[in-house]
């Protein structure tokens, strides 16, 4: 019996929305209120092996949609570089283990000092095609995550759906979309970018809100239900396309979520998503 | 003699650059200083009549690049609508008499309480519609200006210049776009949009930075150079399609410039952007 009555069976919570819980915390919090599985964070893995952490989770009757996230690769320093990439492939391997369908790339912005967001773009690229073999052996997805324009600088040059579709027609096999309505909603190209990636594309989608006002650039995103975003809309648009993936709550809420009971965000998440989060109609669930 | 050398004669400083200062002494400060415009914002046309600002202005030989800008248009409430679209007729006959170019559209975003951003774009469309006559009529035209996502919600529902060009282009003669490196700059599509735009669509081109980190989602923005923005290769590719018309530094900074001497504030202006303001070869000035 969980706690929050509801079909979560497609439905993960993002550890970051509870950063206080260790893994195993997570875990027994996330299940015992009724989620179908964790979004997990690469640093949460300390102390315990990938292929057990896999284990622990789907004993818990958990999916993994995804591991966040790359190591940022987009540095100016050759050797800081060649680490990042090697890095990036442990994480593919750890991803693998855990039985997770993709690896979250965030790659960094601009490289320290540097004003070319085009030549950033290139090589983020560049080292995307670099790690591809790796992906594709290791059976895990590079998942291409546009993050909002207002994170261009210091956390990723990827920054549209478009940009980000575009990449993942030229790279193909291995590759796909994590879209989160935060980053995404206020782009007038965004429907259509989901219309055109189609269901197959789109490797896990993420839940969050958009505050009015937003008190930090960073950290103040807001539980579903208490911003402005349509996300009645785009799970329609998502169903429209059939999409069947996964749903993933992810915030970034230092200002008031990350202060409260991690069961009670929990319990929350749970609730607001409800409606949102159902199998589609003759549907396979996820995991 | 100006106080800072260089040749400023298509550089306008927005007067919200210094706040602190009255038209009549941003007007004095901006001249002595060696500007050759200034960027006026219609809270500081309390008390004195349009047409007498605009003698004073092109007194102290400044042109007007544009007139900041609309009242809100974008309410629920009918009547407080019907109320905004009259404002902004009175500030299209202001800016006619100010002689300044274009009114800067910024529209609002969302409705209080609504989540569709798609029909918050498709009321502007409709306002626009309705403002265009008296627009061509007071031969200012309507300067559309992509604010940066971030704004989405509650500043401006128009964030992408192809948004604009869109709009700008089906609306015809009487509109253009005001564009903004700080709104724009990590826009994939900017450089192909400017290109597409061409020269005659661009009403006047504002200079800012991005910093990092920004403290401030609205009122943290940065000096010329003080940021990431590669404006030197935004100043070349207009060169190339042949822009020559207005620029404007404009910065909102609460935290760091709007706390300086305004005569400080003016003197770095431009400085740091006599660089990249020069007149091509062989066009005409501004004004």
């Amino acid at each position: 019996m969980s706690l929050v009555p509801g079909d979560f069976s497609r439905f993960a919570i993002n550890q970051i929305t509870t950063p206080s819980l260790s893994l195993v915390e997570a875990v027994d919090t996330y299940a015992r209120h009724g989620a179908g599985g964790i979004g997990v964070w690469n640093q949460y893995l300390e102390g315990i092996a990938p292929a057990a952490a896999g284990r622990l989770i789907r004993d818990a009757g958990l999916f993994v949609p995804c591991l966040c996230t790359t190591a940022w690769v987009n540095l100016a320093d050759p050797a800081a570089r060649a680490a990042a990439i090697e890095e990036n492939r442990r994480r593919l391997d750890a991803a693998h283990d855990l039985g997770a369908a993709c690896l979250v790339v965030v790659p960094g912005g601009l490289a320290t000092g540097e004003k070319d967001i085009i030549a950033a773009r290139n090589r983020v690229e560049d080292a995307l095609a670099e790690l591809l073999p790796h992906a594709r052996a290791a059976g895990v997805s590079l998942g291409l995550e546009p993050l909002h324009p207002m994170f261009a600088a210091d956390r990723s040059c990827l920054n549209t759906f478009r940009h980000c579709l575009d990449l993942v027609e030229s790279m193909g096999a291995g590759t796909g979309i994590v879209a989160d309505v935060y980053h995404c909603w206020w782009d007038p190209e965004f429907p259509e970018g989901l219309r055109a990636a189609g269901a197959g594309r789109i490797l896990t989608f993420h839940l969050c809100d958009w505050l009015v006002p937003t008190r930090d650039v960073y950290q103040d995103r807001g539980m579903v239900g208490d911003g402005v975003i349509d996300i009645a809309f785009h799970c329609r648009l998502l169903n429209e396309i059939a999409y069947d993936g996964p749903f993933e709550i992810e915030i970034f809420s230092k200002l008031d979520w990350w202060t409260r009971d991690a069961a009670e965000t929990t319990r929350i998440s749970l609730e607001r998503c409800e409606p949102f989060v159902a199998p589609r109609a003759g549907a396979s669930v996820c995991g």
